[in-house]
């Protein structure tokens, strides 16, 4: 690192804000094919703003960049494209540049990238890599599911052996260190490769050099299974508050270790999941997707929408001899529907977020008791004020009343399906998270049409 | 930590179960009175733990754990409960108590408790600090806006001299690591307590020990000024992939720093308030809150659906005409209505996401083109699908064609709906998360159900 860029970098603010311009002057160095000037120009940049600049770029223009810059630039700036971009590049690469690239990566991205690539390439690709732990400590993570901790855990990791002493600890320590990007905790473990504890580099830095390992390491360390679904770790150290955790295998064997900016992402991708599933959308998409990805997402709950209205339609015309004398009560459709609707999403929306959070307690009685007062005590506050509009509007009592009471019933019922089915999904082993959004909408949107004629029907004495 | 308990704790499992169980034997031991025993078990427990088991707990036998256990477990203790129960603990210490509480806390987190406090007990409860530079950084902190960098940071840090050897920067170190729970970076600062670069542990653990800081140090160092909103302190850490950052004002000064755990709490916070809104859902509630909490969280949004649903009766009101010849006509209008609120909430999530995650590139115009087509796409099949099913079960060629029209007319108008209002927000400085949910449903259904019988009139010929 030159000091003379000291100052000028300290001055720069830390939110880099990419420009037409900046766009503009990278894309005029790469077509005159100055290559000194383009990398003097790239290399003042983080890896992670160096993507944003490529995924401005066209795809020639993009290669051309990945091909020049250094392998190891390259291979995070790779980690930090879309993974369509990615896909896109990784197929203009022969199987040894891809093989260089990993080379460079943590063994978490490596695996992620390998993973990525079409079956029949990840062998090749594999066989390329010189170095042959790091091949095989792929192919280790390779081998676990993705939603497990061992599909997010790296290889890298600091551990130091019981026995040895603190001078001897600090030795093997600085060759260990030099593969590992953070060091948060050193792990302490017997000869069997077992987890039996931790040391803090606090710890260490603070220690006597003569002391041994045995006598200084705290016993007490956390650690998650392999096999662990991802949620439940995040969960574990988002509690606890860790930075990263160790992962075993049945036997207590260390394997490898998860760190708190891999569990951000997890964090991040559940809740964008739950979001987009809330609002209606199959798959995760992103704005810039193309209109096909976004069509296949977004249809399938529209779909189910058009049968819901199909559905609701079809109760309608069962009470159509109502129309004559109380044409008014279908006018209120939509506002019956839409109460239904969003009663069902806000019900659901909270019981989701508690399961989530591990914060719904007590028995699925006690909870559909609940929301039952809290539905009753909102339907009633809104009923009140629809009666009194539509009593006053058409000057007719008992139409008015009708339809505030059965505002009131569906307000309820709808409440009670909103808080049921997350739960009941929950118990099955269902991911909740699918209750929201249309498919609550929708239900409650027939349920609630139905429920609707004929209270009024009851009331009106029809 | 005595060494017996070793293989027990290696065995447990991570995840901490409540039992009602340990909770009946918790009660056993607090009614009986027996401290040691108590102490004892409890003592087993990690801080998060022991939180989760006084909220089982009644009032007085939390208050009893509380004043039994010490002030360095309590404090962490009170850090994990809920608002709402620190508040009514809070209320049953005296200022010295809390206090010594305060003593035992990061600064950051003693803010937060001391800031919870009414505004006449803070002043008091901080004069109780014995400590004088910590109550000195609480009160700094204090003066932060909640949502900034100043508000989210903590004064306990890492930072060394320049113009110190290692030795020094080492011995220095010890002092200062004693107090800050995790140490990722050893800041550096000049004369003037300006941030000029970092050290790692891991090289000052590898670095000569006679070489002075002027000679290791790293002087590219990223840092946020003291008034950064959190959201894009939180943007900055996750792109970058920081596990701390330094906080400086306007000067350059070093001020304190912020870490990941806490970045973590912000960005669940974040996406558990944009669900909230997407579900119609004012402010943030938890499953457990009271009826009267969640009612005042829940009725604005349902008013605002009611006066939308008064509005489309309205309107269905003014067509009451066509209900002689085309009854047919009012049935479907819960499937416009609901296909307008789905379509709209669809476009609206998208948006709002890629606004949050900073990757809705290119114009309005461009953005509303895109969506025009894809709505056009999604509509043009569903109004294919629900054609041939009303002229099937109608058999009026004509009324079918005019809902299916109406229905992709509907389906194009609801999705630039959907888009626009969040852009346009957005570019206004208001958070756009507001447009989602209820709020674009009642308003497409609105415009959806208006729309559709304008356009089914032309048809028909009415």
């Amino acid at each position: 690192m030159k000091s003379t860029i000291l100052v000028e970098e300290n001055k720069e603010n830390i939110k880099f804000q990419i420009s037409d311009e900046l766009i503009k002057n990278v894309e005029q160095l790469i077509d005159s094919k100055n290559d000194q000037a383009t990398l003097d120009l790239l290399n003042e940049f983080h890896h992670a703003d160096i993507a944003e600049i490529l995924e401005e770029l066209n795809f020639d223009q993009a290669i051309y960049v990945i091909k020049l810059l250094d392998s190891e630039l390259t291979s995070d700036i790779l980690m930090e494209l879309d993974e369509d971009d990615r896909e896109k590049i990784l197929k203009n690469l022969s199987a040894k540049e891809i093989a260089e690239e990993i080379e460079e990566l943590d063994t978490d991205d490596a695996a992620d990238i390998v993973g990525e690539l079409p079956e029949e390439r990840q062998e090749v690709v594999i066989a390329q890599i010189e170095d042959e732990e790091h091949a095989q400590d792929i192919k280790e993570l390779l081998t676990y599911d993705d939603h497990s901790a061992g599909g997010l855990m790296a290889k890298e990791l600091v551990k130091v052996n019981e026995n040895w002493t603190v001078t001897q600890c600090v030795r093997e320590m600085r060759e260990q260190a030099a593969e590992v990007t953070r060091v948060h905790s050193i792990y302490v473990v017997d000869d069997n490769n077992k987890l039996i504890g931790r040391l803090s580099l606090k710890d260490l830095l603070v220690a006597n050099t003569r002391a041994n390992i045995k006598e200084i390491y705290i016993p007490k360390v956390d650690y998650v299974n392999v096999h662990e679904d991802v949620e439940d770790v995040a969960k574990v150290m988002q509690k606890y508050d860790l930075e990263a955790i160790p992962v075993v295998d049945d036997n207590q064997t260390l394997l490898g270790r998860i760190t708190i900016d891999d569990i951000v992402d997890v964090i991040k991708e559940e809740a964008e999941k739950d979001y987009q599933l809330a609002a209606g959308i199959t798959q995760v998409v992103e704005a810039d997707d193309s209109i096909f990805q976004l069509t296949r997402a977004r249809l399938p709950w529209l779909f189910l929408g058009l049968l819901g209205g199909i559905g609701a339609a079809y109760i309608m015309g069962g009470f159509e001899e109502m129309l004559k004398e109380h044409a008014i009560l279908f006018f209120f459709t939509p506002l019956i529907a839409a109460m239904a609707g969003n009663v069902g999403v806000q019900s659901s929306a909270i019981i989701v977020q508690g399961l989530a959070n591990d914060d719904v307690k007590g028995s699925i009685n006690n909870r559909l008791f609940k929301e039952m007062l809290l539905a009753a005590l909102n339907g009633i506050i809104l009923a009140v004020v629809l009666l009194l509009f539509i009593w006053a509007y058409k000057n007719d009592f008992f139409t008015a009343l009708a339809i505030s009471v059965s505002l009131v019933i569906v307000i309820i019922v709808a409440g009670l399906i909103g808080t049921f089915i997350p739960l009941f999904l929950d118990k099955r082993g269902i991911d909740p998270a699918i209750a929201t959004g249309p498919f609550i909408t929708t239900s409650n949107d027939i349920f609630g049409i139905l429920i609707y004629f004929m209270i009024a029907k009851m009331i009106l004495g029809i």
